[in-house]
């Protein structure tokens, strides 16, 4: 019953390079696209193929969209060049884009026009675990989706949650796992470096803490950054503001405080503020340090 | 070289009743002093002893202190009926509530004055724990508190970090985690009451947020109370505005901005404020989902 699909992944930041490829390794025939041409050229020699999406677009049958952001996501798939226009009835998009549910139904129903099929799926893990084959994805949609979808999560995932037959429910839980990402991440800041004014070095934070009750994943995963003074992205501050914006936005919309949310996000824009946009998201303990005069290890 | 010392501890709450039974199972004799008498009979038919500090306070090798907060750890050890005027030079204090730093020191200038050891050792665990002897310390005291706490702090912790040669690092080591605990416990509420709005079931949220990125010791930990709708208090929300005003008065004292800490702290007074300040903590979900109109499981 296995045929060899072909697959466009639109994006190949480091997430949707690990997609693409472990769709690759599973036998797939993978296209790849990006607005960068050493990305191309990087993917093609790991034997990717490329093309244009009006000529190859109706011998699709998936497209994987790993961009940025519901704008970035809106344009690949229904602007001027857009995808959709070229793919076959039956074919699917599969969005892997934090966005807000808003947004993820709105692309169900414009896909649905052109007869695709849309399967809201975000993602959580790293670049690594893309690579391998380990993401998880928090998904809706239709069966149909789901079923066109089987062979590339299968490639890239290790877990996959179906949270139900419309798109919306992925990209809500999505924000669910941002909201305690964000706030995870500055309250580690917000504890490393109140440690450190009360003469508590951040190793001994780090490992005293992983192994108490005020310990979290995000702790374990970015604290060592700030131990080490190593602040090169491995998921960039700039993340936040946009994350954090969107959770805020849908619990606007839903009527719901979110207090601590829209305090870690302050936080993340204050270190955006003070140019630290790009730097890993460990850098918001710049913040803290900054506002309390102190120094962090490597940080001059 | 082993012999059978001579304990007391001051306060048989679930934390203090679980510290005395490992020492009376590692073969130690230990009074037990509560101004609740059943806690005392029941203390009693375990195996506990019974007597009044100013008979037995001489005889004492070491008062484990663990009351509520500071004021009743100042009470039980410099009141009227104070236990250090009872006690011999050389014997030990071990001072296991959630103080200030700065309190704490204070304790060990004073106990000093009367050649008194102090071992500041606030701990972290469950009652189930401190009776299994699997809790958590984090101790800062002379060499010479450390060595004369060596049996309590066997019999009863599993981790002993050493903080320090003089009290106050311990206490601040206990803050750090307070700090962490309180945010991800009203971080945990707010996602999970964010997702109800969005059609995420408390069950779901759970089953799906403890294998992500999102996770917390803490999440891990109480957000199952809200799924079975049982705020039976293992540990309550009155704690909150406790441990979390320490944070912020010894944060105060070092010109230190913790906002997350003061929204988390600001939503567990909200909590006690609608009443549920001896409910679990978890029960600071309620607060969230009163002004979201939203209806948690088993809540009415």
């Amino acid at each position: 019953m296995h045929k060899v699909q072909k697959i466009a992944v639109i994006g190949l930041g480091s997430m949707g390079f690990g997609i693409a490829k472990s769709c690759l390794k599973s036998g797939h025939k993978v296209f790849g696209f990006d607005t960068d041409q050493t990305r191309i050229d990087w993917f093609v020699s790991e034997g990717g193929s490329i093309g244009s999406l009006p000529e190859i677009g109706n011998c699709l049958d998936a497209i994987v969209v790993v961009v940025l952001n519901a704008a970035q996501t809106e344009d690949v798939l229904f602007g001027p060049d857009g995808a959709v226009q070229f793919m076959k009835a039956g074919s699917l998009v599969i969005g892997c884009a934090t966005t807000s549910p808003e947004f993820a139904r709105d692309m169900e129903r414009r896909c649905g026009q052109s007869g695709v099929h849309f399967l809201d799926a975000p993602m959580s893990g790293g670049a690594m675990k893309a690579e391998n084959g380990q993401l998880s994805f928090m998904a809706s949609g239709s069966k149909e989706a789901f079923d066109a979808a089987s062979d590339v999560l299968t490639a890239s995932g290790e877990v996959v949650f179906n949270l139900g037959d419309s798109a919306g429910a992925g990209s809500a839980m999505k924000s669910v796992n941002q909201l305690l990402a964000g706030i995870h991440i500055a309250a580690m800041a917000e504890a490393l470096t109140f440690a450190k004014t009360q003469g508590i070095e951040p190793s001994t934070f780090v490992e005293i803490i992983s192994q108490c009750a005020g310990t979290s994943w995000m702790l374990e995963n970015r604290a060592p950054h700030i131990v080490d003074g190593d602040y090169s992205a491995r998921s960039q501050v700039n993340i936040w503001p946009k994350d954090l914006g969107i959770v805020l936005e849908t619990a606007k919309s839903a009527n719901f405080s979110a207090p601590l949310t829209a305090i870690a996000l302050q936080q993340f824009m204050s270190a955006v503020g003070m140019g630290y946009g790009e730097e890993d998201d460990a850098a918001v303990a710049k913040v803290y340090a900054r506002n309390a005069g102190i120094t962090l290890p490597g940080v001059v």
